[in-house]
């Protein structure tokens, strides 16, 4: 048996999330559909870094499994890209030792969300942008993203349907904000990310950003370890994973 | 009655095009669908610029009809907006003389198309490029846009489905290409278009850009005055509708 390691892509749009479940479509799924029909009826199950929520999109999602096939390496993208839909591509695909872990092994994460901050949607991109009509104060933002940064329990940032057993702190090493034009980009990067964490981390700044909070308000609400005291949890489709980390 | 002029957007991914038509969902269809529940069961027919293909986009299509309510101009974008899908919108609405006409008062339109031009497919732009792999050559591409401009008889670019009973001579004002990165954007601006003409336009300067022909072939496939002379007709969702012009 070889290991498999593939960064992947999907457009999370017309699907129930990442994980494999009984209602509903889901990435996971159309992934192992493909290896079914490589491995000719054989079952292969697919671990990934993490979950993504339904209509959030990744750009750079890790993946592993097992195969008994002998395949070039250079053949296995082209091999499964013809299999999949449209929505969800490997990016690249390489042979590694039989102990890595897509899930186990990460070191960090990235994601980034994107807002369209105008009086006008555009419809063109409203499957990967959250579409705020209110000015936001860019400055607040990025000065409640400085309260972020560093090792906190994270608690209140963290949805109550979470299934984390341990504990809830995590290290930001990133929390950055860039706008141009009418969009406006939020990157988290971190040592690893609370169920919701980062869509709760964005609603939030947005309150900011609409001055209906200061941005020194991180402080007590990080304090508070209590969902309740955060923002509103931001809508799935302006999220992306966009980067897993490995040693 | 007061006419009406609305310009409209839309994503034409999930429609079968913009005119009514028996099978499949269409633009049109949507907007009747919208201004027969804000007229209380009444018909309003609705009458656009031109027709767009299957899949194809619109930035500013432009739209009349005739009403016999009475609701601030102002009010107009917002009621049908909120009876509309979200792929469909309306970006301004204005009372025009009931002498104005959306399609027999063009003075011009212009098309923009969009190419991807990678090796690797963008899964998120999928449905608003048309993506090319093999490398083009943009200067030959842009020198064959100097053949374009101009008045000619384009039969040779216009689909030989057309129901165009008159003569096919149109007059282009801006042949032209922009590129940046792995984007290619051609612009076409001119009196009127034919049957497909800027998708026809775009697969020929494309065989030109793969060095399949030559920049100065135009010349001889607008004489030829035959559609089988210019070369393949571009996919549909890399076209957008930009704008349409009247006096």
């Amino acid at each position: 048996m070889e290991r498999i390691c593939m960064i992947i892509q999907y457009d999370g749009t017309n699907y129930a999330g990442y994980q494999v479940q009984p209602n509903g479509n889901t990435i996971q799924a159309e992934l192992e559909k493909a290896l079914l029909k490589m491995h000719k009826g054989t079952v292969v199950k697919v671990t990934a870094s993490g979950r993504t929520d339904a209509r959030v999109h990744a750009l750079g999602q890790v993946i592993h499994f097992d195969t008994p096939l002998k395949i070039p390496m250079n053949n296995w993208k082209r091999a499964i890209n013809s299999l999949l839909p449209a929505d969800i591509q490997i990016v690249s695909a390489e042979s590694v030792p039989s102990e890595f872990h897509a899930r186990y092994d990460t070191t960090g994460k990235e994601y980034r969300y994107f807002v369209r901050n105008d009086q006008h949607p555009d419809l063109f991109r409203r499957h990967y942008t959250h579409h705020v009509r209110a000015a936001l104060d860019i400055n607040a933002m990025k000065q409640a993203c400085q309260y972020i940064k560093g090792e906190h329990d994270f608690t209140s940032f963290c949805s109550p349907k979470t299934d984390i057993k341990g504990d809830k702190v995590r290290t930001i090493y990133e929390a950055s904000i860039t706008s141009d034009m009418d969009e406006i980009v939020f990157t988290f990067r971190g040592s690893g990310f609370l169920y919701n964490m980062v869509r709760i981390l964005v609603g939030t700044l947005l309150e900011i950003g609409r001055s209906e909070r200061k941005p020194e308000d991180i402080i007590d609400i990080i304090q508070a370890e209590d969902r309740k005291a955060a923002g509103k949890t931001a809508p799935p489709q302006g999220l992306f994973l966009w980067k897993v980390f490995y040693n």
